[in-house]
């Protein structure tokens, strides 16, 4: 499913543009979740040329190898476009209220989502602080993680919104050596039996062996050897202006980002379209795109879709490989 | 001038490797300088087709369109490869100030730079820290200041080899301005008549107004006012997160890095092997690339020479442009 998200913003066109150029997909049937008549005026806005049909629930689907069936949500009052509005807000809820029961009813595999306001949420009285937080709530989960993922490779945070300052605060040897049992742990669950795994320093030139900046050999380093010690594959800390060019040429699966902006720089630096997140702990399958309602371009047939895009393909992906997972090694050829 | 740095490391190949990318440069005569025989040696590792020509002054060059006339610097001593020795770093030394001697004489233009060892040149008796440090006192100056160049971007630094704490103390209302007015004024020298400026956040999404970092609120934004009340081209703060993209697609001509790894991260994750620096303050053009001498693969044939062709293309431009700047506005057709 695709939740196409704050309907104000550039969701519903981003979500048009995407089933455009995604096509069919083999053993899924991806499914747009809004209002219809919002994501047929989207779909006339950027000219797409396939016909979307109107279906209010799963069992109404008819063609398992459309992507242009839409699963309807009502809308029942005028939002204003490319503006935060209390009605925006109870839309995109009532979306994510309907991909999320459907996941939780296994009905679904797996939602990857575009775009919320949050200031649009709060009016319409939802004061959780970001998207992932009100799927928690939805799935009566209370802890998820989201990493990031980029090219061939998984960024995961040692910590994210909280100063810079604070965040240097936090680095040390337990929460270090915690995040990395984590990383591995979720790699595997994702489908990489060994993952390598890699750390950057904070400092530059990782504090050059102290000289400026302690944490490496202090809290780092000690670390990233009690995790050997423990038997995972990890290597650090490597300066982190080469550690995450490093691991986008292959050397690594995943990446400790040390502070928010460390993992964010490089992967949106990097490709800011392809940077996509996937969430972690959440009892389905999400993945999303990393930007905003974009409410400057929003509804002018501006947006580039290469996110939602490559987020579908994420989710794919690790469906996929979760699927895989369930044969048992040795049950047949491989 | 090439100067092909330490001949224990990855310099002369790439060196050679960059000559047969480059070919002709019309207008400048591009002169390896270095040990011939080493240079020769290096030749035939990477199969160097056209034979090079050992010069000992620039008065015998020959052919200005030839970039095969090897500058040949005296070796007198075995020099180990891929590893560090005294040897190796009297060599370098012997390099650097014959090209810096040049260019002071202006008998050349600039010099484009391959990595040297600072260990090397510690163990024959050179202390300063680094390249550019060593090239400022050869050249008699005292403040140099090191600028990335990636794609069609400039990143200048507010603080480089000091911890992220300390940076972080770094930064604030007065040494933000100041560093905007010399990036504004290092821009125009540079041939940028009014160049753009960016200023990222310190902070996680700027800090979200206070919520998460206070600096943005109480240093940055004011200084980026009082610089645009001086009549400067600037925006920010802009989350760390976009605006190196934004740069990169067209937005800004310059971005004030808060931080070493802030703009490190952003350009060696864009393009590891297209970021390059610039010095400004030396009283000659120097380019360099951004790597080290890479002994574990040095003499071996695998070295990228991709950061010093853009390396010299960077130095071509800039000479070019200053050299337009000589010629009056209004002297002529434009």
């Amino acid at each position: 499913m695709i939740s196409t998200g704050d309907p104000a913003g550039l969701g519903p066109e981003i979500c048009i543009k995407a089933l455009a150029e995604i096509g069919a997909t083999p053993g899924f049937k991806i499914v747009p979740v809004g209002n219809f008549e919002t994501l047929d005026e989207a779909a006339a806005l950027v000219g797409y040329s396939s016909p979307l049909a109107k279906r209010t629930s799963l069992e109404d689907l008819e063609d398992p190898g459309s992507n242009n069936e839409v699963l309807h949500v009502e809308m029942g009052e005028n939002v204003p476009r490319a503006s935060e509005s209390a009605a925006a807000g109870r839309h995109t809820y009532r979306i994510l209220s309907t991909c999320t029961q459907l996941c939780l009813e296994q009905r679904a595999v797996g939602m990857v989502t575009c775009p919320i306001n949050k200031a649009s949420l709060k009016r319409a009285g939802y004061e959780k602080q970001g998207h992932t937080e009100l799927l928690a709530e939805l799935a009566g989960v209370t802890s998820v993680e989201t990493v990031f993922s980029v090219e061939r490779l998984m960024i995961f945070f040692l910590s994210r919104h909280v100063s810079l300052r604070d965040a240097i605060s936090l680095i040390n040897r337990e929460s270090v050596l915690a995040a990395l049992l984590r990383m591995d742990r979720s790699m595997r669950g994702l489908g990489t039996p060994r993952p390598r795994l890699g750390v950057p320093g904070l400092n530059p030139h990782c504090g050059e062996g102290g000289l400026f900046g302690r944490e490496e050999v202090e809290e780092i380093l000690p670390a990233v050897e009690e995790a050997r010690r423990q038997g995972l594959d990890v290597e650090g800390p490597i300066g982190a202006d080469s550690i995450y060019h490093l691991g986008l040429e292959g050397r690594f699966d995943a990446i400790l980002s040390l502070y928010h902006d460390q993992g964010h720089i490089a992967s949106k630096t990097r490709n800011f379209y392809q940077t996509v997140t996937l969430s972690l702990g959440l009892p389905f399958v999400r993945t999303s795109v990393d930007h905003g309602t974009g409410f400057d371009i929003a509804w002018k047939g501006l947006a580039n879709p290469e996110s939602l895009v490559r987020a579908v393909g994420l989710a794919v992906e690790v469906i996929q490989r979760s699927r895989h997972d369930l044969v048992p090694p040795d049950s047949g050829p491989r």
